[in-house]
């Protein structure tokens, strides 16, 4: 394909160039362009994300998530004020699906992060809109190629830790970080299946004052279970590290661990091997879920199904005659 | 539907009495026809599976996975002599995608069984053929379903532990149970991500001579490990136990264990409850399969999707992009 969008408009031009000055005003009218469901934006922010892909991907993408209470914002807040001392433009985003219906998007109380939001090299973009997990991952990740492009060096993405929605941000960054509480012995309970084994660190917060000697006995059950799980392909080897947001020790270990990940794994090519395997993923992700819904929203399919599944449960057939049975159906 | 298999074959129903009979040469034979590649075996496998499966679903299905040296012929022959004291039938089973290849399907050597292949309530059935690990998932839940029809209590499948096996092996069984050696700590380490948290029951064998007090050490480490996981929706906690294949000790203890299994689902419903989530499973799951060969295997997507993935990878669309021109062409 050259595609339909090799036309470019003069309105998408003055986006690309305001967003590539580092506009923020422009950045976020763009971002707001995305977000939107109404058809009559799509082919403007398609464009703009578009003519912004030269420009992306120069950033690290850190995924931040934790149980509630475990201290993310504390956390984001002064981890984002260590990155800009650093020199970093730093973007804060959350995938949140659920906000539009819980009304709590964890960036949304902008008050939890009073310093960061005045800070002039951070942008924080809550997440606007609710829906699909896929929906809202697709948002934001154009986001995250609209803040590249606009020369933010680090992008952190959070989550609260509901269901899927760990794996989806784990699809969509280079590195994932887990934050922890010490809760006297009961730290690794109702830590989600697959949640552990994504993980490119566990940081455990509030380690501070009587927390400290609990923050220790669960660093090193961390170690203990992450040893559970084979070596990663890039051959980084997890790390469990202890910090205290609210009195700010810890951190600067944090973003030094990360530095050595990203020379780890510039060295050894894998970084923009994940970086082109995450692209592969939400191309194959997005195509499935389509074929998926294209088949069984078919309405001869759907009728049919729902009488087949009933048969099934009668032992009158079996899923895979019932399979070939609605096939045929949905090409007729 | 009212199928197109309504009208059943002579040859057919012959088949379908001497199964129900418990005719072990025609049960055979039967499954060699399930198990044909060739399309004019087709039909009337189907009828016989169709026509088995009222009589079919009264048996207790067990998985048993571990890695080679493990034990799992010893175990497999201590256990099924066992079962037939208690009055019961045993099929044995394999799941062995790599047979074809390796030539070295599990049950292939039945040497290693010897006597269980001469006990009378036992059929043992080698996985015949290869292929993919779905043709031959498909192929075993119809031998499963032909072996109930003839009258087996039990159904004993076993996979090696090999890649994906374990995951299909799991969607067909009642029970799943994981083989493991007691090897000086290191025996957490290893296990397939997924693994732990499929399992039923760990059964620590060879605790026998010098290995005893290993394998109670490897017993607590297990115990502690399956804390990580969340409880079951059958409200089932997994057991951790041990034996000596060899020495014939603590072989009833399992018995007891799948009693008790047996009549927790059954007295809380989720028996026939996950049966019928694995019927939807495999209709799912094989539809899903069929959508994607059909998409993919589309000439025009086929030579678009290099293409595309090369732009990709230049950074010139976007991985939702291309998933919309795609779909787009595979409808022209």
């Amino acid at each position: 394909m050259e595609n339909s969008l090799h036309k470019i408009s003069e309105e998408a031009l003055t986006y690309l160039a305001k967003i590539k000055e580092g506009n923020m005003p422009f950045l976020s009218k763009a971002i707001t362009l995305i977000e939107s469901n109404h058809t009559k934006h799509l082919a403007l922010s398609q464009q703009i994300i578009k003519n912004c892909l030269p420009y992306a991907g120069n950033s690290l993408r850190i995924g931040i998530t934790g149980v509630p209470g475990v201290g993310k914002s504390t956390f984001i807040e002064v981890f984002g004020n260590l990155l800009t001392t650093k020199g970093k433009k730093v973007a804060v985003l959350a995938i949140d699906p659920s906000s539009s219906i819980h009304n709590g998007s964890i960036l949304g109380d902008k008050t939890r992060m009073e310093t960061l939001v005045q800070n002039p090299h951070v942008y924080i973009r809550p997440s606007a809109s609710g829906g699909n997990l896929g929906g809202v991952a697709k948002k934001t990740r154009e986001t995250i190629i609209l803040c590249e492009a606009a020369g933010f060096d680090i992008i952190l993405v959070e989550t609260v830790g509901v269901g899927q929605s760990e794996i989806t941000l784990h699809s969509m960054v280079d590195f994932f970080l887990l934050l922890q509480l010490a809760n006297a012995g009961d730290e690794l309970q109702g830590i989600k299946r697959g949640i552990m084994e994504m993980c490119d660190a566990v940081v455990i917060n509030k380690a501070d004052g009587d927390n400290k000697k609990a923050a220790q006995i669960a660093q090193q059950n961390f170690i203990n279970a992450l040893h559970l799980y084979t070596e990663k392909n890039n051959q980084w080897q997890p790390k469990v590290l202890t910090c205290s947001a609210i009195e700010n020790t810890g951190i600067e270990e944090i973003w030094q661990m990360l530095d050595s990940f990203t020379q780890l794994t510039n060295s050894n090519n894998s970084f923009i091997l994940k970086r082109q395997n995450q692209e592969q993923f939400w191309l194959f992700e997005t195509l499935n879920n389509a074929l998926k819904d294209r088949f069984y929203n078919n309405p001869k399919v759907k009728k049919a199904l729902k009488e087949q599944l009933a048969l099934i449960n009668q032992k009158k057939t079996t899923p895979y005659e019932v399979a070939s049975y609605l096939l045929d159906l949905s090409n007729l």
